[in-house]
């Protein structure tokens, strides 16, 4: 029953920008942001406006984080492993080699005690993070040449960051950081071998099928890599705690709008890129052990000496190590059925 | 910037009451009313009250439909498969057998049309339909004996509703409606000979692996299940727009809540049913093909003279065969290898 007359509420008018740190082009993950802030504003009747800006426009995209902890900014919406060169624990948070799929994912920071852990780190840059997107494992890249073995791996020039870049390494690998536009000439040219990007939707726009014609799969760096909002903690704590819960709630619908987004964009871009003659390729079984093993050997080196990355990639470890026991049973067999009954059509 | 004063908003008081079909026992699933409920508390600052009331309190589980669409209480959560006696399309909005894993339905119903495709359907019983929950797929039930071919379903009392019953009725199984109550004592004295619940963490605490010792896998009848709040269309409509935007984010939320609480539940129910003796089986494939084709002449069947459920199945199986597409790529593999891994050690 609709009671009680209309009264007073303390709901302020606020203004907030939001720095992304991608370009419009990748609509779906740059969408996520605005998606957001839609619903804030709907919410709020138009009172909670967060004003959502590209990559550049305000800041570089990489600086999304810094321009939210020094206040120049209210909010960011980036992925918290752009900032490994801060910390290497930032990465676990939003996804590493050979860490969770997107349910998992979900699953650990909303009810495993995985944002817990993070908002407990990200203190130390003044930040409040919370999931805001999710990509779903990703693919493993564009080659111009077949990956047989893990020796194919040495000496390859490939276009990747991070921990996975680190990972690599081990394997001789020379890992590049390129921006998402100079990909394509760097691979035609042949300045680099390889590229890692996103996955079918996001990676047919930029036309690296010309260029580099074997496309691997999966990103095992990329799991099910969380996309966040970062909020300026002060600005955070000054809103009413209605608009607190109102911008939480927003970043969880945004949470699966992007994967629900993504899962219904890949499969016509996927027929697309083979119908274009793209070679899809699983990596070896070797390979993968490879990069698995160089991973535990790189997690082991960063936890000797920092605290806060072994407590988290212990955290992730041992919530994989639970979840898969159970995704084997019903999740994966249910899939596997699937798969070989449409394969037969 | 905090700007202006706080200004009069109309923003009035609202009392909701909401019927669950789930006991308070079956935590996880009732609970994700619950929090529902909360969230919208909170984002309106303790306006808009949603009280939620188990099954039974108000009206008896499968009766929250009505109850909702009669004005009886303005909200329920529940099963939309539950109602199949008023028309078998509502089971293909919620989970129909070899149908979408919780991830694909998340993307159908949210950006594949399938919410627009259910809301024209729902008209007709004069309710709105939000997803508001999902428990990833379900356990294949109980078994007294070991079911080693298709022939041994023939004349197997089982305790099993809706669509799967109706396709396992083809194979010579005698369904059974039975009440959570009453599924134990059934099972023990042999009045029935197998039951399907939920899945780990709800069957544990039944205590079936008692009476039944067989605990098999998938339930291929519910890839994905969405557990549904519904609004009376009227009392809807009513609320102030950004109160609508608010219980629909907070829907979604819970959404996320529920499959990460279950995500989170379920490996250690898992493996303290195998450690109490359980003998854990998947179906055999020959199992697994009989009632795939089951499913399909029963969809046949039921599309010959229902243009709803025609409509409805032929959107879902259309994107499920998308959405296999391209899980089998990166999901799949990254899935299938880290499971591998794991069983190494």
């Amino acid at each position: 029953a609709v009671a009680a007359p209309a009264i007073a509420q303390s709901s302020p008018e606020v203004k907030w920008r939001l720095t992304s740190s991608f370009p419009k082009s990748l609509d779906t993950i740059y969408g996520g942001a605005e998606y957001m802030a839609k619903q804030v504003s709907e919410m709020t009747d138009g009172k909670f406006q967060i004003q959502v800006f590209a990559a550049g426009e305000i800041v570089p995209a990489l600086q999304a984080l810094d321009a939210t902890q020094n206040g120049t900014v209210e909010a960011c919406h980036t992925v918290s492993y752009y900032y490994v060169g801060k910390d290497p624990t930032f990465a676990i948070a939003a996804s590493v080699p050979f860490g969770l799929n997107a349910r998992q994912q979900n699953s650990w920071l909303f009810q495993g005690g995985g944002n817990e852990l993070f908002n407990e780190f990200y203190k130390k840059y003044s930040v409040i993070g919370v999931p805001c997107g999710n990509t779903g494992t990703q693919m493993g890249g564009w080659f111009r040449k077949e990956i047989k073995t893990s020796a194919d791996l040495n000496g390859l020039k490939m276009r990747i960051g991070g921990i996975a870049g680190q990972v690599l390494q081990k394997l001789g690998t020379v890992p590049q950081q390129i921006g998402g536009g100079d990909i394509y000439p760097a691979l035609e040219k042949g300045t680099i071998d390889a590229a890692e990007w996103v996955g079918p939707y996001d990676d047919e726009k930029l036309g690296f099928n010309k260029v580099a014609p074997y496309y691997y799969y999966p990103g095992w760096w990329e799991g099910g890599p969380t996309v966040h909002a970062f909020f300026n903690q002060e600005k955070f704590n000054a809103l009413p705690k209605h608009y607190q819960s109102i911008l939480t709630n927003a970043c969880v619908n945004a949470n699966t709008w992007m994967q629900a987004r993504y899962d219904m964009q890949n499969p016509g871009a996927l027929k697309r890129l083979v119908g274009a003659g793209v070679q899809l390729r699983p990596f070896p079984q070797e390979v993968m052990e490879a990069c698995l093993k160089a991973s535990n050997e790189l997690y082991a080196e960063i936890s000797a000496k920092n605290e806060d990355f072994k407590k988290a990639i212990n955290a992730m470890v041992a919530y994989r190590n639970e979840e898969y026991l159970w995704f084997q049973v019903a999740e994966f067999t249910f899939d596997n059925f699937m798969i070989r009954a449409r394969a037969r059509g």
